[in-house]
C-alpha cells in the first residue's frame, strides 16, 4: 500500500480571533493531564481510577454527593440531561433563543423522543418567573391536548453574556418547586458565571434549586470535556444507559475524566474563567472610548455584543480581526457583532482590537 | 473556594490484561499528533486545516472521493451511519449477535428513530447471502405490515475474530445490489481485517459493494477516534446535521482529526494492526501446546475464543491474567474465554500467558 | 360468567352547546353510508372496493391524480403528513398557536422523530411571507447548528376562524417554492374555508402550491374520518408504511372510506359547511345587537371569538349555554369566549343564544 | 362545483372467505350500538357518558378497578401499551414471530422511542420461562451495553391459534415477578382464548400476573375497537397523553366506547368467540377426513394451519375459497395454508370447504 506523506501543518496563532472561546487551544495543564493519563492499561468504559476520582472531587467541590457523567460535547450534555428530565410528551421551558433551541439542531428533541422546547422572550436572555407560571397554567388548562410541563432549562452564563443573579435563580426555582418540575442548568460557561457571582458552586446550583448541571470545560481550556452533574443521585437512574445508547460512553474514558479532573481539582477552571472575564471587562471598558460603539447587553461573563458603525466593522474585518456579525441585532444605525474572550486572550489582544476600533 | 488537591494517580502497567483492545493506552504517534494540533487558534466545528487534510488523505487512501466524518466512539459511528441508510420504518439486516445488536444498548434504534435490526444466526459471525435473500422475500411478501428492507450491516473483522473473505463479501453485496440496498460495514477492527486480507482499503470496501464504513481507530491505538466514511458523497447529504444533533460534532474538531490523520497517513494503522494480529496468531499457536485448550473460531484478526478446563481458567485469573469469560459458550467440558491482543501486546506477554496455561 | 346489564343511556340533545363542532353527532347520510358498507365480507387493510372508489372520487374532485389516505383523527392526519415532509432534523414553520403546536400534545414531534415546529406570531392566525423568508435566512446562516428548513404548515380555516385568501396563500407559497419547501395545509375545517372562498378545491390547494392536505370530515358531520391527500403521488412514497406503523391502518378500512365517500361524493361536505358558516354569520350579525359584545376576529368560517362583559358570560353559562372561555384573550374590559357552530346548528339555536345575550 | 355521482357499491357476500377474521362485517348488535350513540350532542374526547360507563362495565367484568383506553386498532393498542411499560433503552421479550415483531411495521419501536423486541423461538408460538430467565441473565451481565430488561409481551390466543394454559401463564409470570418486569398481553383474539380456557377474564389476566391487556374486538365483530386495559390504574399515569400524541384520542369517542360496551356488556364477545372457535373445531374435525391434510398446530381458538397437497390448494383457490398460503411452512410434501373462522362463519361454510377439500 502506498505510503501517504502527512506533512506537518503550521497553525498561525491568530491573536485577533474573537470568534468564540472554542477556537482556543487546550490549556497546558489539561494537555499534561491527558498525557499523564496515557500510562499503562486501564479498565474501559469508566471503570478506571481517574473516573472514580472525578466523582469524589466533584462531591467535594459541590459539598454534596453528586453523580457526574463526563461527555465530549455540550450538546450531548444538555440533550442527555433533558432527556432524563422530560418524557417524550413533555414541555421544557426555556429562553426562546437558548442554545438548546437555536444551536443544537434539534438535539433535545432527538434525545427526549420529541419533547417540546417552549421558549420565552427575554431581552437579556433571562427568563422570568411569571412567564413560567403563565405557561404552566396554560398547559394545565389544556390537559392531554398540550405537552405536559416537565422541566425548565436555564443558561448560566446566558447566551448574551449576562448572568442570572442568585436571587433571580431563586425566584424561578420557587415556581418550579411549587409545580414539582426539575431544573436543568446549561453551564457551558458555568465557570464564567461563577467567577462573576463570587459564590461557591453549591450556592450557584443545588442551593438555588438546580437539579442537573451541564458543566462545560471545552470553552474554558479543555480539548473536549463536559460533565452532566446530578445533585440527587437518585435522579440519575439509568442515565448511564442513555449515555451509552447515544454513543457518548467512551471506551477510554480516562481521557475525558483526566481533563475534568485537571479542570476542577485545583481551581484551574476558575483561574481560566477569571482571565476570560477580565479580558471581556477590559474590552467593555475600552469600547467606551470608541466613537459609535454601544454595548447591547451588560458584560457579566466573557461575551460582548456590540453595535458599531458598519464601516468600522468592515475595517476591523479587513485588518484580520475575527468575530461574528450578529444579524438579528442589525439596525439602521449600525452593525452588531459578538466578541468572545477566553482563557487564552491576553491584554495585548484586547488593546490591539480597541486601538483598531478607535482608528476607524 | 477550597482548593482540592488532586494527587497524581499511578497506573500499573498490566501486561496481563487481555480484556479488550480498548484497555490499552493511546500509541505515541497519536499522542504526539494531538499535542501538535494544540497550537494556536483554529476554526471550530471542523473548519480547521487538519479536518480538511483528513478528507484528502482518506481520498488518497481509498483511491476515490470520499466524505469522512470523525466521531469519538464506535457506537456513534455505527448508529449515525445506519440512521443515514435506514428510514424509521426500515429493516437493517445483520448478524444476530452483532455489536450493533447486543452491545450498543439500542443505539441504532435510537438514532434511526426505531428501525428494526433483523439478526441472522451464524456460527462464525458471518451472515450468508441466502439468509438475506430469504428475509427480503419475506418482507416483500408482507408489504406495509412489515418493516421495509433498508440496509445491511456487516462487521469486519467479525465479533468472533473471523474475517469475511473478499468473495464472501461479494456474494452478499450481489444480493444487496439486486435489491438496491446499501451496505454498512462496522469496521471497529477494520485495520485488523485489512491486514488479514492483504488487500487495499478500496478492495476491501467499495470495490466489494460497501457504501459506508465505520472505520475504527480507538481499539487500535487512538484515544477516541472513529470515522464514518461515505464512498459516495451524495449519500452523505445532511449527515453533518445528524452528527450535530446527536452531539457528536466537536467544537475543537482538530483533536479528533489529528488522531485520524496520524492513524491513517503513514501506515500506522496497519503497523498497529499487524502487531495485534501477530500476537493473536502467536497466542493461537501457543495454545496448541496447552492440554485441553480448544479454539472455538479461526483466529483471523486479534481476538481469540478459547475453551479451557474450568480449573485452568480459575488458575489464570488468580495469577492476575485478565480476560472475559464468555458464558454463551460455556460447555460441560470447559469454560470459554475471550482473549484480545492489541498493538501494545508484546511477545513476552503472550508467552507468559501460554506458559501459565501450560502449567495448569 | 356474570351477565352485565348495559342499560341504554339517554342523550339529551343539547342545542345550547357551542363548545365545538366535534360535539355534534354524525350526520344521517354518513351514518347511512357506514351501515351500507357493513355488507358481506370485504378485503381488509384498504383492499376493499370503497377505498378504491375513494381514490377516484378524490381525483375527480381535485381535478388531478391524488393519493388519499383515510385516518380516524386530525392529529393523525397532520402528524403523519408532516413526518412525510420533514426529516427528524427539520424545521416546520407555522403559526405559533397552530393546532399542531398547542393542541396535539407533541404529536408532530413524535411522528417526525423530533422535527421542530417554529411558530410565528400572527394576530389573525395567518403567517406572513416575510416571516418565512426571515426564518429561512436565519436557518441557512446557522448551517448544521440549526434545524434545516423542511416544510411549512398552514391552517385553513385558521384557529381563529379566519380564512387565508387565495392571494395570501400564493404570496406564502411563492416563498416556499423559491426554497424548495413543501407546503402542508391543516384542513380540519377545510370545507368551511372552501365555502368562504367560493372556489374549487383545486384552486384552494395545489393550484396555490399546497402539496399535502389534511382534509377533515369529523368536525363537519363524520363519525371519525380525515384524509391525508397528496397532490403529487410521488411524494406519498412509503406513506402507507408510516400510517401502518402508527397504528392508523384500519383492518376494516371500508368503514373509514365509506364516511369519506359519503362526505365528498355528492357535495355533502359543502352543504354541511355552508350551514355551519351561515350559522356563524348569523351569530356574528346577532352579536351586533348585544351591548358590550365585540368580535375579536373576522368571522370567515364557523368559529367566533367574542369579548363579552364578564357578568353576561356567567349568566349565559348559568342558562346552560356551553362554550369555552378563552383565557388568552381575557382583558380588563371583558371575558373572551369561543363559539363554534356546526352543520347541526339551527337558526333557532343561534337566535336563542343572541336573545339570551341581549337580556344580560 | 361539479357534483360527483357516487353510485352504490354492491358487496358480494363471500362465504368462502377464510382469509382472516377481519374480513367479516361488524355484527348487528355493535352496529346498533353505534347508531344509538349517534343521538344529540356529547362531550368530546371521552368526556361522554358512554365512555364513563365503559370503565365501570370493565371493572365489573374484570372484578377489579381497571383503567380502559379505547383505540381503533390493535397495533395502536399494543404499541401504546408497550411504550408505557418500556423505556426507549428497554428490552421487550416476546415470541420471535409475534404480531408485534413481524406484522406491525415497527410500531412498538416507534411508540417506545426505540425499545428492542427480543424474540424467542417457539414452535407453538408460546415462549418458555427458561428463555426469559436466560435472556434477563444475559442482559444483566452486559450492563449498560445492552438494552435493559423492561417488559414481556405474550399473545393470547397466539399467532398459531394455540392458547397459553393458565399454568403456562403462571410459570412465565413467576419469572417476570422475580425480576419486577411488567407483563403485556396482546389479546387481539382474547375472547377466543377465554372461551377455550373456560375461566373468568380475571383468572386469565391479572390473577395470572398480566399487567396490561390489549383487548381486541375488531376481529370478533366490531367495526374498529380495541381497548388497552390497565389492571393497576397507577400504571396508566400519563397514558392518556401518549394516546393523544399518537393521534388515537377520538374527538367523538362515544363511537368507540359504544362498540366496546355492546361487545362486553352482555356477553356478546364470548358468544361471538364461541361461534368462531366452534367453526374452527368443526373445520379441524372435518380435515381429518381429507386425505393428505395435516394440522400443523393444535386448534385452540379460531385459526387453523393446515398442510395440504399442493394440487388440492390450487384447486380450492380456483373454486373461490380464500385463505393465505403460509410460505414459512411450505414443505416438499405439501403447501401450508391458514384458515381463519369468525363469528360470521356458519357451519355450511365450513362443510362446503371440507367437501371441496375431500374432492381434491
Amino acid at each position: 500500500m502506498e505510503v501517504i506523506n502527512a506533512a506537518p501543518i503550521a497553525y498561525n496563532s491568530r491573536v485577533r480571533n474573537f470568534h468564540s472561546d472554542n477556537v482556543a487551544p487546550a490549556c497546558e495543564a489539561i494537555m499534561a493531564a491527558v498525557g499523564a493519563a496515557n500510562s499503562g492499561m486501564a479498565a474501559s468504559y469508566g471503570g478506571d481510577a481517574l473516573t472514580a476520582r472525578l466523582q469524589s472531587v466533584a462531591a467535594q467541590l459541590f459539598e454534596k454527593e453528586v453523580t457526574v457523567f463526563p461527555v465530549a460535547t455540550g450538546t450531548a450534555a444538555n440533550s442527555l440531561a433533558l432527556s432524563q428530565l422530560a418524557p417524550p410528551y413533555g414541555a421544557i421551558y426555556c429562553y426562546e433563543a437558548a442554545h438548546i433551541v437555536t444551536d443544537e439542531s434539534g438535539a433535545p428533541e432527538f434525545y427526549s423522543g420529541g419533547a417540546k422546547l417552549i421558549g420565552f422572550p427575554a431581552a437579556d436572555g433571562k427568563i422570568r418567573p411569571e412567564q413560567l407560571t403563565h405557561a404552566i397554567a396554560f398547559a394545565e388548562d389544556m390537559g392531554v391536548h398540550h405537552v405536559k410541563p416537565a422541566a425548565i432549562s436555564l443558561t448560566q452564563a446566558t447566551e448574551w453574556g449576562t448572568v442570572y443573579s442568585l436571587s433571580e435563580l431563586s425566584a424561578i426555582t420557587a415556581v418550579t418547586k411549587r409545580h414539582g418540575l426539575p431544573v436543568h442548568m446549561d453551564g457551558a460557561r458555568f465557570a464564567n458565571a461563577l467567577v462573576h457571582l463570587k459564590c461557591s458552586p453549591a450556592e450557584a446550583t443545588w442551593k438555588r434549586g438546580v437539579d442537573v448541571l451541564s458543566l462545560g470545560a471545552t470553552k474554558n481550556g479543555a480539548l473536549c470535556a463536559e460533565a452532566v452533574v446530578f445533585f440527587d443521585p437518585a435522579r440519575a437512574e439509568d442515565f448511564g444507559r442513555r449515555r451509552k445508547r447515544a454513543g457518548h460512553l467512551w471506551s477510554k474514558m480516562r481521557f475525558l475524566s483526566a481533563q475534568l479532573l485537571a479542570y476542577l481539582a485545583d481551581g484551574l477552571w476558575l483561574e481560566n474563567a477569571r482571565q476570560a472575564n477580565a479580558m471581556a471587562a477590559r474590552m467593555a471598558q475600552g469600547l467606551k472610548s470608541v466613537a459609535g460603539a454601544r454595548l447591547l447587553h451588560p458584560v457579566d461573563a466573557n461575551e460582548l455584543f456590540v453595535a458599531l458603525p458598519g464601516a468600522c466593522v468592515t475595517a476591523l474585518e479587513k485588518q484580520g480581526f475575527e468575530f461574528y456579525r450578529w444579524p438579528l441585532y442589525a439596525t439602521e444605525t449600525g452593525v452588531a457583532i459578538r466578541l468572545v474572550t477566553s482563557y487564552a486572550t491576553q491584554s495585548a489582544d484586547v488593546d490591539e482590537f480597541i486601538a483598531a476600533a478607535q482608528r476607524c
